[in-house]
This record gives C-alpha cells, structure tokens and sequence, in this order.
C-alpha cells in the first residue's frame, strides 16, 4: 500500500462504505477465468463413487449441474459482484484417492472478469457433492478452492504463481 | 461398506437416480450444525483488513451478510436439499495472520438437520470476502471448510474426530 | 357451479381480486401428489437417448434435478401458491418409443395440497429435457400434464377420473 | 434506552456484528400484519387509472401479484430476515385523487411475526405499480409505507400510535 | 444422426458430462421465438372463465404475469440455459370451448436461441392458471407445448413442419 | 392524454393486456438514474444510529448491502421490468433527525433506463434498515421515495421538477 492510501480500490466510497463499482465504461471482451478445488473424502466414499456403490454418475452429475447452476447465481450470493452474461461453463470432477478434485472454466464476453462466477461454480459444485455424499462421509472437506488462470480484459492473462 | 450394498442410501431410488428423500414422517425438533472455513491471504490483504485500508468493517460486513443469506439459500444451490425454517445463524469472522477464519453455526427446529446451511453459509462468506479483497491478492484460497459438530435430531450430537 | 356463487373460491376477494388464501388455520397434515406428462420426441432423438448417442445418463440426470429444484421453486413460479415445506420428491423418467415419460411424487407435511408443486416437477424436468435433446429434435412437444392422484388433507386421496 | 445497554437488541452478537437471531425455541402461532402506504400520482395518471387509459385491471393486476411475491421474497431481500412460512396474503389498491393507496395484511402461523413482510408487499406492489405508470408519470413518489397493526405472537396485539 | 457420432453436440464434452456451451465467439443479434400450448379445462372451468365467475380478468392476469416472470426465469429453472437478455415478451391466452390457449413470443438481441424462453413462459402461464382454476377443475391437463416458429440467429429463420 | 387513445403505452397489448415491451432495436448506451428517500425513526432509533447503541456500522452496512442486491433483483420483483446488466450501484445512508436519508444512483450500458432499479435499490435498502431497528422503533416509515433525476438514453437527461 502506497502513500496514495485507497484511492486505487474502487470497491470503496469515499467513506469507506461498500459499493458495486462502475463498470459500464470499459468494454466487453473475450474473457476466461479456471478456478479449482478439491473435496476431501473417507476411503469408504471415495470406493463408493468409484464402485458405484453411489452411482458415480448420478452423485458427479448433480454436483456438475450443481456448479453450472451455482456460476450463473454467482450475483445472488456474492453480494457486490455484477451481474454478468455466463457465456459458457465447463466443470470437471476427477475421482481420486484423496476424494474429488474439481476444475471449473467460465466464459463470458462482458465487461468484468468471470474469476468469481468461477470460485462459485468450483464451490457449488463441492457443496452439491458433499451432500451426495454425507451419509458416507459426514467428515468431509471441501479445499483449497482457488483462481488458477484468466484471460482476456484489460489486464490481460493472468496465472497464479503462489 | 456391509454387504447390505446401498441399502441405507436414502438419496438413491432403487435404479440409482437422484431424488430428494422424504422426510415428512420425521419429527421437528431443535437442532444446530457448526461449520468452518478459512480464506488464505497475502500479508498485504491482512494488513490492509487489520489497518483499515480495506475497511475492515465493511469488508467483514459484506462477507458476514454473504454468509447469513447464502444459508438461506441453501436449497436454491444444493440440489437435493431439502427447503428447511433457517431459525437463526451466527458467523463469526477472525483476522488471523494467514488469512480470515470464519465460523458458522445454524439453528432449526425442522424435520433435518443442518449441516449443509452451515457449509454455504461458511462458504458464502468466504466467497463474499474474496471479492472483497480481490484486488489486493488475486490469489485468495478457501480452504478446510467442514463440519465441525451437530446437536440434535434422531442420531444425536456428533463431533468430528478427524 | 351452484346458487351458492363464489363463494367457495376462496382465491377471491370480495372485489374480485386475486389473493393469496390464508390457510394458517389448516393443520398440517401428511399429503402427497402424484403428476405426470410427456415429451413426444422425434426417432432420432429417442434413439439417441437409447444408444447414448446423447449420453443418456445425462441427458435424464439433468432433466431429474431441474424437475426437484422446479418442485422447490414452486412458489416463485406460481404467483398465488404458498411456500411449501417440500418433504420429498421422486422423479421417474421412462424413454419410450415415442419420447419420455415423466412421473413426479412430491410429499410433505404441511397445510395445503402439493399438486402444484407435483406439476411443477414434471414440467421443469420436461423443459429440461427438451433443452437437452433440442438440437437433435427442436420440434418436441411437451404433452399431457396432469395430476394423476393426490393423498392427505382434509379432503383426503383423490385420483383422476378422466 | 437504559442502562442495560444492548442487552436487549437480539440481532446483534457481543461485538456488534449482525446474525439470524435464534428463534427456534419459539412456539408457532397464528400471527398476522397490517402495513399500508401510498403511490402518489399526477392527475393525468389517476385519470388513466380511472379510465381505462392505463387498463385499470391490469396496471392494478400487476401490482397485486407483485406484492404477494414480494411478500414471498422477503428473505430474500431483507438480509437478516427468518424464511417464513407465508399462509395468506391480501393485498388491497384504491385509487383516489392523489393516487393509489395500498393495504397488505400478511397471516402465518410461525415463529416470528410478518411485519417486514407486510411491509415488502406494500413496497413491492408500489413498484409494480410505478412501473407500469411511469410512462404517464415518472415523477410517482412512493411514501408513507408503514406497519398498521399487528396480532398474535408471545407481545400480543399491536396498533400503531403515532 | 451420422458417422461422426457425437462430434456436433455441443451440449457435451468428450466424457458426456454436461455442460454450457461456450456462445461467447457468436454475435449478438435480433431473434425471437414463439411457442404455444393449451390447458385443457372442464366444462364449469371454461364457463366460470367467460362468465366471469372466476373473475377473468385477474385469472387471466395472474397467468399473463406468470409467464413474463416465467421467461425472466428460464435460466434458473433449465439447468444448461445461458442467462440471456430478455428484451421483449409477448402472452397470449385466449378462452375456448376446450380449454385456454395460450401463445407466447419472446425477443432479444442476444447471442443465443430464445426458444426455452417462450416454452418456459407459456408453461409458467400454464401452471399459473392450473393453479387459479384447479378448485373449479382438478383434472385440468397442460398439452402441446411447442415452439412454434423462431427467427434470427446464425441459422436463420425456422418453421415447425410437423 | 389526446385522442391518440392509447396509442403511446408500449407496455399494453391491444387488448390492453401487460406483456414486456421489445426493446432489442434500442441501442446500448450508458444510462444512470438516481433515486432517494427516507426511513423515518423515533429519537431513540436516531440516537442509537448515531450513539453506536444500535451498532452504527454494521446496521447501515446491512441496508446498504440490502440496497446493492436488491438492484440486482429489480427484474424479479417488478413483474414487467427488463432483465438489465446493472454495471455500478451506490447507496448512500446519512443519519439525520428526523430518521436515515438514503441516495442510490445505479448506472449501465444497456438498452432500458434503469429508474426502477434505482427505486428498488432505494427501497431494499430501507426495508433492510427497518428490519435492523425495528426493535427500538415498530413505527418506522418509508417515505418519499422517487426518482431524482436520469441521464442517458434516447429521451435524454431528466430531472424531477415537483
């Protein structure tokens, strides 16, 4: 943080008090964000989704509906976020020892970055199979939910380095 | 796994697709789900909510109603969620040098416990925070977000042990 | 209709108007409704919900949580219907020569009827569906909906007689 | 205020920040609200009104039926607001020489009393109304919306008396 | 359906799961949709519908208001749909002899098909007036929605032909 | 109103029924509209705001949280509104004698003005502030609230003149 205090953080009025900032100057782009997590889970449920012993494709195809759904609701629950025009979602579960890695990309030509939209669909993904699977596994976890890359916009691409 | 296969598995009708079981023969009764969660940030991003240059009540504020109406909405995200009365919530959110810890817990007096309220309403908050604080580490992680203990219903109080 | 006029349209006012039926004195009771409907296909859209040419296991899967959420939303929906405690819901989906035939059991224990709700279901599943098969039949029908059985309630079971 | 200092106020947690308040060892009970309020309309509006210039029916229609789903979606717009069983909704529109005057009475049987939806009836129908006028008249003012009476609930019967 | 088996469903990727097409790449430009559909209705429903027994005017204006909201709604009930702008619609419902039917064009400048919107928002009108008449005819049946004709888009314009 | 009849009222259908009016061939252009008005309290309620009894902080940061999303929310409680890419909303809260002043201004790029939700953002926030307080005062009133002025659009800048 600079001498300049916050003047750089358009989130903030000048009181400090929050506020959906405008964006209705910049212009719309091709723009990409990948978000992914992970949710934790017993060896039990993960032999289940495996075994189908909870049917593999029913448990992962809620929580992928779960997450297109929850990307297009990201204005709902996040509360200063625009709303924006979810141009395409891709979500992927991967089945692994350690429970179920999820991978989600959200896509959009709008005038913001779609880097929530894509933490919410990673999250309502996990959220969806966490229900699915908390008879099996009432211990899970769900983490590790990150930003991993964006394209597009102003700023232009980004990857996370950390 | 016993041999009983997937008899115990209520979500599942017996060809294996989703449906939201019935617990309308259930008794209402009191119960409480304690959730958490952390959101890992860069010491620039702590510092800024410690000093008030994000201005720490309204980033917290945000954040804490997030979390309040995400629990709400829990039926809306999670698809085989049942509707529930969402009796009371409190979240609390702690500025820790890695991060903020969020704490949820949900109360009811209906017929299933609440458990999943209190994951969305954890991850609500978090992902209020977030957006909040985005600008300053695009590189946010929302991590161990769990269920910590339950009280009530039939099964009884459980406390996690992992 | 008798001598007895409107009266016992208890969804108007005096004026005329539409209201919303207070039914805070009704007891809560165990209900059920059954409804069911169609999607008339083209061949090569059954067949390819048959083959797996559009991956059956999806295609349904999609359709059966849109229609438990659409049970859910109800009440957003339909202007004058009461928000519901849905306790359960059941849906079947059948593909058969000529489409799919959908079937929706929705149960609770609340004060009023859960047809709509039943309804509700079949049709969000069946808009579903059609959402998922349009580009392999953008001329499908979605047909013969309707209650087939009620249960519970002051009125006690009903079943359709045309 | 008394020396008790914040004792009382049931919506904030020790440190002053916002939850649900737990209201779960409430007993349900018939409770009901009265909110009213006005749109005040240039002449020419009231006349269309009047006249069927704007088609009485509808312009009132409309805004009937958003209020009883605004009352519906109250939790959804009040932040800190109990979902609550909505059991009967009137809503009430006149037109007189200066506008529209508006009377909502909300019924439930439940936990928490439904003045904040009674009032979210009125205000929603007001906008409704203001919508489909603002043509005629977009300088409409929407003012005096307040809670009327309440009854039933652990306070008793309420009227207002100022 | 060809040798290039699923090459040109877009609705999925290479594993069958589901996902939302990305539309990002495709121009914005005029479309429109149309879809129709019938509630067939009793004898005394119909009568009590033209007589004005039950009231017209609001029947009919609660199930016109059902389905503009419907059709705003589309994306949170069809769980593949892209949130669209939706920039005009048109409902129409005419009393006759069998039942109401009901007519609905929906228009956008936008960068996909509206075609779930026009059936979402006559099924929506559908069910809002099942729900109005449903104590004058329980037996009321929704029938053959369809999409009529659609025009605009890459595609062109289209006509059903059967 | 001239002999034009009803000629002008784009939101009426011949037969003067409500459908959403087309706007797809209005161009995009940057709009604003701003919308104020009052929550009047009792002293005590002032006295609390402003005292920090009622925890000044957080009760305004909860309405005005409740004004931002309430923005976003105009289409689904105002039955005829257009869905609209809100792209920037501040809300602003000033405690004062006789009770809280609210101001929102609400701006995009879109095809429609956006006074109605401006009016929503205003209203939501008041609804969200009277939930805060309405322990230290059941008789707040929400009054006044209107549209103060508009710029952008075809018809061009606006502003109140009664």
């Amino acid at each position: 943080m600079s001498e300049s205090g916050s003047a750089g953080f358009t989130h903030l009025t000048e009181s400090g008090d929050a506020r959906m900032v405008d964006v209705s100057a910049k212009e719309s782009s091709a723009r990409s964000a990948t978000a992914t997590g992970r949710v934790l889970l017993a060896p039990e449920a993960v032999s289940a989704l495996r075994d189908g012993e909870v049917p593999k494709g029913d448990a992962l195809a809620v929580a992928r509906v779960a997450g297109i759904q929850g990307a297009k609701r990201t204005p709902d629950l996040v509360p200063l976020c625009h709303p924006i025009a979810v141009h395409g979602v891709d979500v992927d579960l991967q089945v692994r020892d350690e429970g179920v890695h999820i991978s989600a990309t959200v896509r959009t030509a709008d005038r913001t970055g779609v880097e929530m939209e894509a933490l919410t669909c990673v999250t309502a993904a996990a959220l969806g199979l966490v229900d699915m699977v908390k008879a099996l596994d009432p211990q899970a976890v769900v983490s590790d939910v990150r930003v991993e890359e964006k394209t597009g916009g102003k700023s232009g691409d980004w990857r996370r380095s950390r």
